[in-house]
């Protein structure tokens, strides 16, 4: 008989603090000297000359925003510091450090925590982000992530952010990559029997056990499923196309977090504009409109969480960025609509379909608690 | 019969955004303009020129950190900003910001969450301190609070905050008021039958709440028993004297939320340092020795979350802090011990008791989880 996994309540939090430090040591990432403390800890740095500083935060919780049968506790660790560098990269800012506060029910086992912290400490390495310090804290029923990620302009940008208050009517819509993948992810996860326990970290072994799960899937549907997950599990922040954007002169961006219609609708409401989108510009997969023929539109603009980035610039701005693009090896935007006045009442978002006629587009974005 | 108070789940998330942003506006706090978001936004904030930047965090859980039917949602809320900006205190810094994450069962009543944000950002106004962005999610058993807040060294201080790995042995050890206030408060509450939950905000309130409970209190012994319990559910956060310490040239604090030997153990491993502590020179009020005339040591000692400053400073600096805290209205600091060489093994702290010998302190903090 396997002896049962050690737990984070027989280790203690001080030895799992111990541990916590040396994965994030050995994956590279840079913490501040007290990076774990137990809560009365801050982390010191030193803001780089003549930049703006962001800060943005970001809380994960288990059985609402993720499911352990569902994520490994790696891309875990990935997906809760990927969310909130996005929402730094949609600021067209640097993210410098993050502080993780851990609300753990004391059952959770060492090693996936460990695993946890490798997901999280690999792709913080890779931006350069330190992590800067936390809380640990016990929440008997949930596992909880709560991350703050502080940023700032980037070093050239002159202060420069991106924000979302500044769209006017004749800019450009853009996003900076497909749509439709990670809610195409979620929508297999949902409807297919795939909830068995993922005990592989590859991509590759995701596709085969959704492929083994829907055997009628051929070779080439299964390499999309894998791409589908890939995308839901392990986004990738944008935050290379954040700095392209800002260094262009772009002004205006957010990231694809709630779904395109339920994003653009707050940068409509903020900069108190209209937006036309043409669903014939959408860069929706050839892979997600064959998984779904049916429902592609609809996981392309409010299924969420794509963590592309969704911005407005005038003609010459993309001109500049175009370019940028092709010198910074990055996709070259997507130019999806336009922003136009608002209009005198309803909807302030309007889809141009296909099939030539134009139709109002609903807003509503996610209520935790289904108010209204 | 009086009709159920609203609930979170009942208005939703976006109406709730609203009344909370009223809330805050309504007693004088500033927000950045998008203060609360669903997760996707980050505020943005000019760093000082010529400072040095601090963040720190702390997480509150419903029935670990606190009580609802022992505190009130306004006092709550005070708290757990406080807590925080004790950190930054400790630091030797100016707090100017906080986030704020809620993560909500949905069955909080409404006027609870505005009375938490009344609290919070009154605390807020009175030191100058953005609320700056947030979060607000799901958690279907269990209210948490997860707070962080940024701070920068003050502009005359030249960069110098206060750390815990520079104490050097024939430093003297001081606080900055008063031990086991708040600890006696909590005992008070764990050891009579005041469970009932607080209806009134005032703190004479309080006191007649707890006498009606202690019939047999003095009129003396109520005043100070309403001492403790506003010192236990309103910790006041010292940084106008973590201010103090740094301009006098001091180099180690940090804020005794853990208990004195708990908190001191740490800058001694932080700086591998010994203190000793001189029982005498403990500065416990008169009250806190009449009420508990068996326990005021331990609740003074380890009672923890009393969130004065602890810190270590040659006599010179201690002068140079004394006519400071007469020119600046503060009070003289506490000289409890020294620090000296690290003992060749054994606890670093040792405790000279009043009737003169020696003994050496255990330590421990609290583990959330028991473990170790």
């Amino acid at each position: 008989m396997p002896s049962a996994p050690q737990t984070v309540a027989a280790l203690g939090e001080f030895a799992l603090i111990d541990r916590l430090a040396a994965v994030l040591a050995e994956v590279g990432a840079a913490t501040a000297p007290e990076f774990l403390g137990i809560g009365d800890d801050a982390a010191i740095w030193t803001p780089t000359p003549g930049t703006r500083a962001v800060i943005t935060t970001d809380s994960l919780i288990a059985g609402i925003h993720f499911r352990l049968d569902w994520t490994s506790w790696r891309d875990l660790g990935h997906k809760a510091l990927a969310v909130n560098l996005s929402d730094v990269a949609a600021m067209g800012a640097r993210p410098r450090l993050a502080t993780v506060s851990l609300a753990l029910t004391g059952a959770e086992p060492v090693a996936g925590l460990l695993e946890l912290y490798r997901g999280l400490g690999t792709l913080a390495a890779a931006h350069g982000v330190v992590v800067a310090g936390g809380d640990i804290v016990a929440s008997p029923e949930r596992l909880g992530l709560h991350l703050t990620v502080v940023g700032e302009s980037w070093p050239d940008a002159d202060g420069a952010l991106l924000t979302r208050d500044r769209a006017r009517p004749g800019d450009l819509l853009a996003v900076s990559g497909p749509l439709g993948r990670s809610a195409a992810g979620l929508e297999m996860l949902l409807k297919s029997a795939v909830g068995s326990r993922r005990s592989a970290e590859s991509d590759r072994a995701i596709g085969r056990s959704v492929a083994s799960a829907l055997p009628d899937l051929s070779a080439d549907r299964r390499l999309a499923t894998a791409d589908f997950l890939v995308a839901h599990h392990r986004p990738t922040p944008r935050i290379a196309y954040g700095r392209a954007i800002v260094a262009a002169g772009g002004r205006v961006a957010m990231d694809v977090s709630d779904g395109l219609f339920g994003d653009l609708a707050k940068i409509c409401a903020r900069s108190g504009v209209g937006a036309i989108v043409d669903e014939a510009a959408l860069p929706v997969p050839d892979a997600v409109r064959a998984a779904f023929p049916e429902e592609w539109l609809r996981l392309a603009t409010r299924g969420g969480e794509d963590y592309e980035l969704l911005f407005t610039a005038d003609a010459a701005t993309l001109d500049r960025l175009r370019a940028l693009c092709v010198a910074r090896d990055l996709p070259a935007p997507a130019i999806i609509g336009a922003i136009t006045a608002p209009p005198a009442a309803g909807s302030p978002i309007r889809l141009h379909r296909a099939d030539g006629h134009e139709e109002a587009v609903g807003g509503g974005a996610f209520d935790h608690f289904g108010g209204g």
